[in-house]
């Protein structure tokens, strides 16, 4: 590195003293560290600062708190805790985990970053999925020790070669947040809601040793608040999430990714920490794969009931193009590849035409979220191939012919469309009665983000090395999963990265 | 916008006065108003200031002049004029030109970015491509008028509907360069080299006022130069390219991108003035999409002779993969398409193994590279298919096959086997003598870069308007092509660009 580049990595951040009196009068001189000590600068001080409540950000509370850390701090912008992870569908991929051993399932963290090496277009990478596999399982146990309940059986979703997933019992990340927010409080942990965070504050080595946060914050609003500086004694670990709502940003990268296209994510999903750590030099990384949840329904909003009602059942059911009758995809491809599918469904104009999901009554009944998806209108049962052809405006002959075919595969074990595993179908032929949901794609995840290191630490732009002080966790990085990441993916690494940031920032 | 978001778009900007004291010592006092007049903060000053002297550096600087400006400046760090511009191929797609007109070929701006949002995947910005689209001739004029040579025929590139691309005489960007840079002293524009730009200078509304250059450099040494502030009375236009030879930001985004993967760019595209945007705020887009060129060649460095020869040749060549004797791609396919396809040709080891592009000697030699590729021996000529298989140890059997399967599809004009356009192939048999070369794509391209509108202006990612007096132009912008960009669309979009924001900042 040369002098310059010195300069350059240390040049223009925030510094201590400037978030107290500097914010709106840029000219206030830069305090001296000869002068500093004359000024209150910090209105509150921690040993670990965390941005964000959700899976990553709990999961780094608990941890360092496992470590050792007699101060933790945890900072929320929205009135409730939990952000995404909260309403996030609560699948968990591990390998070599207690049900895979009960249901005989052969697996490695090798073959699992394999399933995903496929899925990232050849871009994932390796070295991190590699750290997250072998810590899922571990990770998974912290989730179980703080209360998290799971289905007594596996899953396999889309784009994985074996089953692998755990499900909440409640179908829902809830199942997880809640039980890590109690951990954290029976910890000791301070969980603290509407408060934004603003910005990080550096010492005059380029180390973060603070953030200004926006106090009594009402997401939406236009309010000033109040701005008060937090010192981070040990660090600052953003755990921020994805920026899917942040509509400018997603558009910016895919103009089809329109405000009136539907999203998964709770509308504080904007990406605010993800902006000041790219002004602060962190490397922008694969901000352009921007994942729709192929499994999503068009007859309700946010990640609804459909989503989990569908992703158990997409192994034994059959995906049909309203105006064709037939299969137009894989049901178990990877989340891009179904997406894609499913955009490509339209009328004679063009027009979206969302494809159903034909799934037999009976099987589909045994996910908890059948009853809901029937009891609110977002599914139907039909007691026919006809009733269904009738209410969708489908060829009907199309129809039963491609029903017929499906049936054969499901006996025969072999998908001759679309090559579709069959296992997980075996013997669930397609018969009335029927449910019914219909598919369009939402926008779920966001996988760009900063850059960092297995240690959790992230990466400076321009001279390659971490950022001191400042470490960041879960969908606010960037670049693990590539092109497209495979579903039940994120929870695992949200937790293993928290967990990963909280062990670096108490070594540290 | 809230209070809140002012406070974010203006804050931690490099404020007048720190560039010339401050660099090394961040203590030292931001200026306030009231002192800044007391201290000398500019070293020179110039209306309109141009950091990189490609085709949208030069094309502003002249567009400057043009709109009356009488003070430009353009810094460039190399020690040579024209960056990767100098050396790329010179290759300019226009629709409604002159020679469109005397070859009768239909065209409109509207049928050229059809074929760019096509190559584009649907995420190219399609009211920039427009904007290019409709003054590309406008801009091509401004080449010619200051001394650019063309060949006196059109060609049609891979993923365009119709011929509609100018090639320079001597089949190089330098063919551009020279004329502009040329027409540029003239105009009375200062092009000063060896002159890095290190980092954009703010006054306290926010507005771009200047930057700081160092002065003396030399690209790859370890030396301090000599720090100055230049102000820029009118605002700063950054055209400083892509950022391909930046190993680390495209191992970032793509692993497989590492140092010992070929690369077509000059040594300096290295993308700093590009993380300065965005530690300024400016809009990260589409970083991931990193173009590699299907026409380069393993057996030469950079851009070299091969290139430009085989982006000639294509339409009437056959690519074959050596293993097999086969054709394995539509060689006028988009960039990418035809990149993927020869980065599957491997052995059975799943090594490397590059495909041959066999053409007629008769036509090939048209082109004015082939003697040069001939000479310099990153091509060969053959008197057989029989000479071609030994050469490459390909089987003979099937290469015969699949020469005379490929002359019937020339006779019918319909390849059956990858759906290529074949009018351009019309009465041009594969016959022998031939001429051969090998292919094997080199990063060429960054499709990613800052957000900029059709004014040019570099757009701030929290407050989504533009950042007074900072615009920008050419591969260090990103956004417009999408996740593949057509060959022969970037010299018109550096040249339109680099005029609008010359008018943008003549007019503000």
């Amino acid at each position: 590195m040369t002098q310059q580049n010195d300069h350059q990595a240390g040049r223009r951040k925030f510094l201590i003293g400037m978030g107290s009196a500097g914010l709106a009068a840029m000219t206030v001189p830069i305090l001296t560290s000869a002068a500093r000590g004359a000024q209150k600068i910090w209105d509150h001080e921690h040993e670990v600062v965390i941005i964000g409540s959700g899976f990553a950000g709990l999961a780094a509370a608990i941890e360092a708190k496992r470590q050792g850390a007699k101060d933790v701090v945890v900072f929320e912008k929205m009135p409730v805790f939990g952000g995404n992870s909260a309403v996030n569908g609560g699948l968990y991929a591990a390998p070599k985990t207690p049900l895979q051993k009960k249901e005989g399932v052969k697996d490695s963290p090798e073959q699992m970053i394999s399933d995903q090496m496929i899925s990232g277009r050849g871009v994932a990478d390796q070295e991190l999925l590699l750290h997250v596999a072998k810590h899922a399982r571990e990770a998974l146990q912290l989730t179980i020790d703080a209360g998290a309940e799971y289905l007594p059986y596996l899953q396999q979703l889309g784009g994985h070669s074996v089953p692998r997933t755990y499900q909440t019992t409640v179908a829902c990340g809830a199942g997880i947040v809640q039980p890590l927010v109690k951990e954290s409080r029976k910890l000791g942990v301070q969980l603290i809601n509407r408060s934004k965070f603003e910005n990080l504050i550096f010492d005059d080595s380029g180390r973060v040793v603070g953030v200004a946060i926006l106090q009594g914050y009402y997401f939406g609003h236009d309010q000033p608040g109040k701005l008060i500086n937090v010192r981070a004694k040990r660090g600052v670990i953003i755990a921020t999430g994805g920026f899917a709502q942040n509509i400018g940003l997603r558009q910016a990268q895919d103009p089809t990714l329109t405000a009136e296209v539907g999203c998964t994510n709770p509308k504080g999903a904007t990406g605010e920490a993800l902006l000041e750590m790219f002004q602060q030099g962190a490397v922008p990384v694969h901000l352009a794969y921007i994942q729709s949840g192929p499994w999503a329904s068009p007859d309700e909003g946010g990640f609804g009931y459909v989503s989990n009602y569908s992703i158990y059942n997409f192994p034994h059911s059959a995906a049909i193009n309203c105006r064709t009758g037939q299969r137009f995809m894989n049901e178990i491809a990877d989340r891009k590849t179904r997406a894609d599918a499913e955009l490509a469904c339209r009328d004679a104009e063009g027009k979206p035409l969302p494809p159903i999901l034909i799934t037999s009554y009976k099987h589909a009944k045994k996910h908890p979220n059948c009853k809901k998806v029937l009891r609110y209108g977002v599914g139907w049962k039909f007691e026919s191939l006809k009733a269904i052809a009738k209410k969708f405006n489908i060829p009907l002959k199309a129809l039963e012919k491609q029903v017929k075919q499906y049936n054969d595969y499901v006996r025969t074990g072999k998908d001759e469309q679309f090559g579709k595993i069959m296992e997980k179908a075996k013997g669930k032929y397609l018969e009335a009665p029927f449910t019914v949901v219909r598919l369009w794609p939402k926008v779920h995840y966001c996988q760009g983000g900063v850059k960092v290191n297995v240690q959790a630490e992230v990466i400076n732009a321009t001279t390659w090395k971490p950022i001191p002080g400042l470490l960041a966790a879960g969908e606010v990085t960037g670049g693990i999963h590539g092109v497209s990441r495979l579903g039940s993916c994120s929870i695992p690494e949200c937790m293993v990265m928290g967990m990963t940031a909280a062990r670096t920032i108490m070594k540290g």
